[in-house]
């Protein structure tokens, strides 16, 4: 490809009227922009069809303009579970008109992971990297120190971190929940959970425990791997049980579905015989019937502002600690007040 | 990192009893190895915790040593589509033990999507990409071919194409399908198709009006975009014509599981009422009630021959032809015969 067809910043910079410092800045994502000029910069940019060359921009500032993404769960989990794809979709929404690459690798936490990392950070892959599903006394946080490599984690870790943070507090999101039930008239009422090791699953849990306690429920929780399969099997042990829960609160849409569909198999009537809400507000739990009352978070704004602050850390800002808003519950058919209430 | 403390492939030609090109070989994907002698280099490979030095290896070969997967949909449609997971978990099971990353980008097919493969060959950023939904007279294998990266299809192209392909017969899928539900005795049956303008969806319509015709059913055609809010749109429609069908072949299982909730929504019963099947065989697909008779592809298989065609691409082979086994029919409870049947 000629160099002489590849709009470049002084052209950007010409069209929307600014320095080409502050279109440099604008498009790295660096802070000290204002929106609207950052906004009018990006549009310029994508208008001119302007893409960063790369070779140009590692050969200044040595860096490979790319960040990485580990995911540390199953790959099958990883297909159940449609958080990742809209996560990913929000980062692409950055990179792509940062011109970041972004590269990808699933590997089982221990061993494999902290191989994954090093090779990474060795071969200088990438500039910074995104860690998700944070867990307890998270080893990954002193690695990427000792490697030396910018990161940003999903919610805020509970040992002492270098890194920026951006947090939604999802606990927020299973209170809502579990305080909807109990307006309704529900009693019993069963937490089915993801992996205690991780911390929002611990957050979700403790934050159902608090709201039980406030609203006086009778509580079970069950732990699962985030599974379809796994919340199945909870829910059929749930309904196992003497005096079974007549609401039940999962804490992501693909097990609710699958809780739903154990209901249904045993004849049991969703709301009537069984209320169940699910976490993510997915597009299938909008059109199961029926509809499922999830609690709504925004999986791609997530990813949008992760992006946004791992670059802003790499360009060697400040770690910022960013709080988004708290999610919603968006109420469905999936709840009503229990049966004789 | 202290480089004396990671394996080489010296240690792994040592403890695996071979010679140091053979495990170059097996590590690279290269053909020419025994399937037994592969196994048993990676998993003494792994055993080692051994990691390619991307550096001495891109020094001595001049490559990036990471593939490319541009994907051409928009980013809600892959949050619905379990299908780029779990290809993808199979395209890292095999870059994971070779060492390659793989860069993920989402891109707009049209401008924005040539600009990022531009931006991709420019930049040296991969050594070969991976295309999927190949499209009506895709654009991509010339663009391809002008930038002078390897690629592998998904599928065969419809326009004559320099690159190696792995295909799978979904069309002989869609006529498993379509010949279940004549076999119950259902009459009048509609498909719910994906955009005409990918390959694979056409040759799903085109194999069930051929098996329709072969069975003498009475069919309706509906076009969709793949996501799940439109599998409901077409499901309803369907259900709103004068003499509506009694079974319905949709072309992924977000879209069944909708149509499903829009049947239970109106009060028909699944299957009395009406059949339904879904295509890819999904975790969530298995859950919901009635299990969703769905057709069986082997998304995550895939990735890791679509990997491996590539990586022996890359390495200079003629491109090979690679049909994967034909799709089969996973038959649960959404299918019966028609009621008065």
């Amino acid at each position: 490809m000629p160099p002489e067809t590849r709009p470049t910043i002084a052209d950007v910079a010409r069209v929307a009227g600014v320095s080409k410092g502050l279109v440099s800045f604008a498009l790295n994502g660096r802070p000290g922009v204002s929106a609207d000029t950052r906004q009018r910069i990006m549009d310029v940019a994508a208008e001119l069809g302007w893409t960063p060359s790369l070779s140009a921009r590692s050969l200044s500032v040595g860096r490979a303009f790319a960040c990485g993404l580990v995911i540390g769960r199953s790959p099958d989990v990883i297909a159940a579970d449609p958080f990742f794809p809209s996560f990913i979709a929000g980062l692409e929404d950055e990179f792509s008109v940062t011109g970041q690459a972004l590269v990808l690798a699933v590997a089982t936490p221990g061993r494999q992971e902290a191989d994954t990392y090093r090779a990474l950070a060795a071969d200088r892959r990438v500039d910074g990297v995104i860690l998700t599903d944070i867990r307890v006394a998270d080893p990954r946080i002193a690695l990427l120190g000792e490697l030396r490599i910018p990161a940003v984690t999903l919610g805020r870790p509970d040992v002492a971190s270098p890194f920026a943070s951006v947090s939604t507090d999802d606990g927020a999101g299973v209170r809502l929940a579990a305080l909807h039930l109990a307006a309704l008239g529900h009693r019993r009422v069963a937490h089915v959970a993801g992996p205690s090791g991780m911390l929002h699953a611990q957050r979700r849990t403790q934050s159902f425990l608090d709201a039980a306690d406030a609203a006086a429920l009778d509580v079970t929780i069950v732990e699962t791997d985030f599974s379809a399969a796994d919340g199945a099997r909870a829910t059929a042990s749930l309904l196992d049980e003497p005096t079974p829960p007549t609401a039940i609160v999962y804490s992501n849409d693909s097990m609710a579905v699958a809780g739903m569909g154990v209901a249904h198999q045993r004849g049991l009537r969703v709301p009537g015989d069984l209320s169940i809400t699910g976490f993510d507000d997915t597009e299938i739990g909008r059109w199961v019937h029926p509809a499922l009352t999830s609690v709504a978070t925004d999986a791609r704004g997530w990813g949008v502002t992760a992006a946004r602050t791992l670059l802003a850390a790499i360009a060697g800002d400040p770690p910022a600690h960013i709080d988004l808003p708290d999610p919603t519950l968006a109420v469905r058919g999936s709840t009503a007040p229990p049966a004789g209430a």
